[in-house]
C-alpha cells in the first residue's frame, strides 16, 4: 500500500476520534519551537548589555525577559502535552479496539489461514510491541516541532549570511544521508534476524511455561532445552557483533560530520566576527543558532525516517484493517427455525490444501432429529460441524437449510439459531451466569439456575463463594474459581441449551466426564434438548444408541446414515466394526 | 530484601559473566564526562581570543583543539558502547538462562503454588517487560558518568565562588525533592492502577486469541467483549486524566526550579563579570558549567532513583533465586528397577488448602504388574500420580518405593525410572524423533522406528517430508507439521515406552482416539509395555479388564483393590456401578 494511504488511514482514524489532538499537536511544536528560538536570541542581549557596561538594571530586566519567556513557553508545552497524552492514549485505545472488531468480524477461515495469520501477528507485534501508531504520532509531533524550529534558525541565520546556511545544509545533508544509510542496514538486519529470534524465543518461553514442567521434569530435557537456548545465544551474539561493528563505522563517519560541522561553525563566525565586526553577543547568538540548526535538521531527519519506518510497520495493520467483514460477505435472509438441514453434493478442503476433507457428501436432516457423526479420527467429523457453523464455505456443492443455501442468511438472525459446544470450547473470565448467557449479569437468572441443575453442576455451583455470580478463571483475579475439565464441560453444555437455538451441536460433549456423569448427561439428553435437532460427535460409540440416526464418514465419504439397528445388520460395516471394538470389552464382563 | 544484597546479586551475577565489562563502564564514563568538561572549558580560550583580536592561526589552533578532543573523546565513547551493547545482550542471556534454570528445577509443587507463580510472573515481568537488569545496568552506567561530570564541573565552578556550587546545589536538591516526591506518586498509581490493567489485558487480548473465536461468534460475544473494554478504557482514562494533572503540577514545579536555577546562575556570574572583572571566556564558561551541572545532578539523582526502582523491580527475582533447587531436597540413594511400590497412610492436600485429597491411603503394588486406577471426576486419582512421580511430598504418610522412602532416592537415577504420559501432556517444537528420545537427533533412530510402528504411526510418519527428522509444530517454522489429538497422544505414549522406564504411568491415554485407535492400542499394549509394571487412569472403564487390578478411589479414600472379575461380583460396589453404567449402553446392542 502506498505510504500516503497509510497515512490517510492512520490519520484519519485519529481524526474520527479526536479532531482537537491535531490543533493540541500544533500548539505543542509552536511553544517547542519558539522556546529554542529564544534562548537563542535573547542570550545575544545580554551578552552585548554586559560587553557595553550597561546599568545593573537594565541586565537584570534582560534576565528577567529570558526567565518569563521560557517559564510561559515550558508552561504551554507542558499543558499542550499533558493533554497530548491523555488524548495519545485515547487514539491508541480506539485504534486497538478497531484493530480487535476487525479481527472478531473477518471471516472466520481467514483465522485458520496462516496468511492471515501471519498478518494479524505482524499487524498486533507493530501495534504492541514496536508501539507503530504511538511512535508514528509522537514523530509527526517531533517532526512539526524540527520544521519550525529549522525555519526559524535559518532566518536567523541568513541575517549573517546566505553561505553559512547553505553550507550547513550540505553537511546536513551528508549526515541524514548517512543516517538512512545505517537505517536500511539495521532494518535489514533485524529482518534477518527474526526467524533465529523466533526459535530462540520459542526455547527461552518453553522453560518459563507451567504446563510444560511435568513433561521437562519427567523427561529430564533441561540439559538440552538450556544447550539449545545457549547455542541460539552464541549465534545471536554473533550476529550482533558484526552489527555493532558496522554501526560503530558509521556512528564514526556521522561523528566525524558532526564535529566539522561544529569547527566549521565556530570558524565562519569566528571569522565574521574579526572581519565585519560583529558583537559578541551576535557571535554567541549566531554560533549557537547553527549548533542548535544541526541538531534540529537531524531531528528532522530522524522524524521523517522513523515516520516511513513507522508507515511500513503499520503495512500489515493497514491491509488487514481492508479485509471485508464476514457480515457483508452474507446474505439478507432472516432465519427462524431449522426445518431441515440438507448437505446438497459437498466437498472441501482446508484452505490453500489440497487434500479433499469431504468429498461430495449429501444427506439430510429433519427437524428434531437426533443425528450422531461417527468416524476415526481424521475423518470429517468436525469438518461438518464447522461447515454448518459457516466457519468455512465449502468449494463444491451448497448447504441448505429450509431449503436455502446458509450463505443467503444474514449474520444474525443464522448465528442464533445454532448452539454449539466445540472440543475445544472455551470458557471466560466472566462470572458462572455471564459464562452462561454470554450478557451482562441479571438477564435471566432462573433458567440459568434450572441449567446448572440439568447439568448436574447444581451442588458445585452452591459450595462457591458467590453461587451463580462467582467469577470463573483466575486470569486477573485470584478469587477466581477453577473447574476441572468435566465440570467446564457442563457450564459450556449449559451455555449452549441456554442459547434457544433450534439446533444443538456437540462435539466430543462428554470425552472429559467419568462414566458415571456421562451416564446421566446421557439420560438427561433428551429431555434437555427437547425437540431441537441435535448433531453429536463423540468417540464413545454407546451415544450412538440414543440418536435416532448415525452418520457414518469414512475418509470424506458418507459411509451409511441409518438408525444404530440397522446399521448394527451390516456385519461387514465399519459402524459394526466401530461399535464392538469398544463394546467386546464391556461384554467380556457380561460372558465372565 | 535489603537494597544491597539485590546490588550484589546481580552485579555478582555480571561479574561472573564477564569481569570486562566492569572496566568498559569506567572507560566510557571517562570518556562522557571528559566531553562534556571539554566543552565547557576550552571555549573559553577561543573566545578570550577572539576579545584580545589573537592571530587567526592561534584562534584555528583553539578550534582544532576543541574538534580533535571530541573527536577522540567520542570515539572512545562510542567504541567502549559498542562493545557495552555486546555484553549487555550477553549479560542479558545469561541472567535470563539462570533464571530459566532455576524455573525448571525448583520443587515441582512451588509451580502450582499461587504464591510461587505470582513470584515468577512477577520476575518475568520485571526481566520482560520492565528490562529490570538492563536498565539496572544503563542506569548504573549513566550514574557513573553522571557522577564523574558533577566532580569536575564542581571543581570548575570552586574557581569561581564556593557560593555558586552550593546554592546551585540548594537548587538542584529542591528539584531532586520534588522529582522523588513525584516518582513514588507514580510508583503508587500505577501499583493502584495494575489490577484494572490487567483486566484491560485480559479482555482486549481474548479477541486476538484465536482459539477463542468460534466460541465468541457462536454465541455472539463480540458487543459484549467490545463493551467491556471500551469501560475499561474509559475508567483508565480518567485515572490517567487525574495522574497527568498530578503530572503538569510537578513538572510545573519543576520548571519553576530550573528556570530559577537559570536566572540565577546568569545573574551571579554576570555580577561578577562586573565586579571582579572575570573575562568573557569565563563568563560562558561559568554559564555553561552552571547549566550542565544542574543538568547533570537532575541525571544522577535520575539514575540514583532508577536504580533503587529497578532493584525493587528485581525483589521477586531475587527471590526465586534463593528458593532451594529440587534436587537438593532429595536423598542420594540410587535407584535401579522398581520392585515394589508401597503408599503407606499417606495423606494429603494440596499445598495451602485445606481439602484432603488424599485420606489415609495404603496399597502395594508389584513388579510388572499392570494396575487401573478408577474413580469419579476430583476422587484424587490424578493425585495418585503425582506424588509418586515426586512432583508433591505426602503430608503424612510415605510412598515406598524397594521399602525407601522415595524422597531418600537421589534425583537423576528416581526419574529415570519412570516414565508418564499425563492428561495434558506437550509435544515440543523438535523433530518427531527428538520429541521420543528427549535427546539430540540420531541416538537411536531403529529403537525410535520401532516405537513409531507399535503405537500404529508409521503411515502417517512415512507421509511426512522428512519422516522422523520432521520438525513438529509450527511456532517458529512454517514448515512444521501438526498432529491430530489423537496421533499426538500416539507420540507421546512412543515417548514413555522410549525411556527404558521400569515403570510406566499412563493417565488417560486414548481419550483422543477413536474406537479402533484405541482397541489397537489396547491389545498391545501389554507387549508394548513388556514386563513394566504399570499404572493407568482411565474413564473408559473397558481399559480395566485388561489389568491385573484395579485401585478404586472414592473420595480420596480406597474403596477396594482387587481385579476386575473379583470386584464385579460386588453388584452394590461403586466399581459395578461405574462399569455398569457405561457397559449397558453397549450391552444394550447385545440384548437387541
Amino acid at each position: 500500500m502506498k505510504q500516503l494511504e497509510k497515512t490517510k488511514l492512520v490519520f484519519g482514524l485519529v481524526w474520527e476520534i479526536s479532531p482537537s489532538y491535531f490543533f493540541l499537536l500544533f500548539i505543542n511544536s509552536l511553544g517547542y519551537s519558539a522556546q529554542i528560538l529564544v534562548n537563542v536570541i535573547l542570550p545575544k542581549y545580554l551578552i552585548d548589555g554586559l560587553m557595553i557596561k550597561e546599568s545593573l538594571q537594565v541586565l537584570f530586566q534582560w534576565v528577567l525577559l529570558i526567565a518569563i519567556a521560557n517559564l510561559v513557553l515550558a508552561f504551554i508545552k507542558k499543558t499542550t502535552k499533558r493533554f497530548l497524552d491523555v488524548k495519545e492514549k485515547e487514539v491508541y485505545w480506539h485504534i486497538e479496539r478497531a484493530f480487535a472488531k476487525k479481527i472478531m468480524s473477518v471471516e472466520y477461515q481467514n483465522l485458520e489461514d496462516p496468511y492471515y495469520l501471519d498478518l494479524k501477528e505482524r499487524a498486533s507485534f507493530a501495534m504492541m510491541n514496536q508501539g507503530a501508531v504511538y511512535n508514528l504520532i509522537t514523530n509527526f509531533l517531533s517532526f512539526l516541532n524540527q520544521l519550525l524550529t529549522v525555519i526559524g534558525l535559518i532566518a536567523i541565520m541568513f541575517r549573517l549570511s546566505w553561505i553559512l546556511v547553505v553550507s550547513l545544509l550540505g553537511m546536513v545533508g551528508i549526515t541524514l544521508f548517512i543516517y538512512r544509510a545505517f537505517s536500511k542496514y539495521q532494518q535489514q538486519f533485524f529482518a534477518d534476524l527474526l526467524p533465529i529470534n523466533r526459535k530462540y524465543g520459542y526455547y527461552v518461553g518453553l522453560s518459563f511455561e507451567k504446563n510444560l514442567h511435568k513433561d521437562v521434569r519427567l523427561y529430564g530435557m533441561s540439559p538440552m532445552l538450556g544447550d539449545l537456548v545457549t547455542s541460539y545465544n552464541k549465534e545471536i551474539n554473533r550476529w550482533f557483533t558484526k552489527f555493532h561493528r558496522k554501526q560503530g563505522l558509521y556512528m564514526g563517519l556521522f561523528q566525524v560530520v558532526v564535529v566539522m560541522q561544529t569547527i566549521f561553525a565556530y570558524g565562519f563566525v569566528s571569522i565574521k566576527t574579526l572581519t565585519s565586526g560583529i558583537s559578541i553577543g551576535d557571535l554567541t547568538m549566531y554560533v549557537s543558532s547553527a549548533v542548535s540548526f544541526s541538531s534540529a535538521v537531524i531531528a528532522l531527519g530522524t522524524a521523517i525516517v522513523s515516520i516511513s519506518q513507522m508507515l511500513a510497520y503499520l503495512e500489515p495493520f493497514a491491509e488487514l484493517m481492508n479485509v471485508p467483514d464476514e457480515e457483508k460477505l452474507q446474505g439478507d435472509k432472516k432465519l427462524e427455525t431449522v426445518e431441515t438441514i440438507e448437505f446438497d453434493h459437498v466437498t472441501f478442503a482446508y484452505p490453500k490444501t489440497d487434500k479433499k476433507i469431504l468429498d461430495d457428501i449429501s444427506f439430510r436432516i429433519n427437524k428434531g432429529e437426533k443425528i450422531s457423526i461417527v468416524g476415526l479420527n481424521g475423518a470429517g467429523k468436525s469438518t461438518v460441524v464447522k461447515l454448518l457453523c459457516r466457519l468455512y464455505k465449502p468449494e463444491v456443492g451448497s448447504i441448505k437449510i429450509n431449503g436455502i443455501d446458509i450463505f443467503e442468511y444474514d449474520h444474525e438472525s443464522y448465528l442464533k439459531t445454532l448452539a454449539a459446544v466445540f472440543q475445544d470450547f472455551k470458557l471466560f473470565n466472566f462470572t458462572i451466569e455471564e459464562n452462561i448467557t454470554c450478557r451482562p449479569v441479571g438477564v435471566d437468572t432462573k433458567l440459568v439456575e434450572k441449567l446448572i441443575k440439568d447439568v448436574a453442576m447444581e451442588e458445585k455451583i452452591k459450595e462457591l463463594p458467590h453461587g451463580i455470580n462467582s467469577l470463573f478463571g483466575k486470569e486477573y483475579d485470584d478469587e477466581g474459581v477453577e473447574f476441572s475439565g468435566g465440570q467446564a464441560q457442563k457450564i459450556a453444555i449449559a451455555r449452549a441449551l441456554y442459547k434457544d437455538a433450534s439446533l444443538v451441536i456437540l462435539d466430543e460433549p462428554t470425552s472429559a466426564l467419568d462414566p458415571i456423569a456421562e451416564a446421566e448427561i446421557y439420560e438427561k439428553f433428551n429431555s434437555l434438548v427437547g425437540d431441537k435437532t441435535a448433531l453429536y460427535i463423540s468417540h464413545r460409540m454407546s451415544s450412538s444408541v440414543f440418536c435416532d440416526k448415525v452418520l457414518v464418514i469414512r475418509e470424506g465419504k458418507i459411509e451409511a446414515f441409518d438408525s444404530h439397528k440397522n446399521l448394527m445388520l451390516d456385519e461387514e460395516g465399519i459402524y459394526y466394526e466401530l461399535f464392538t471394538s469398544q463394546a467386546k470389552n464391556y461384554r467380556l464382563e457380561a460372558l465372565n
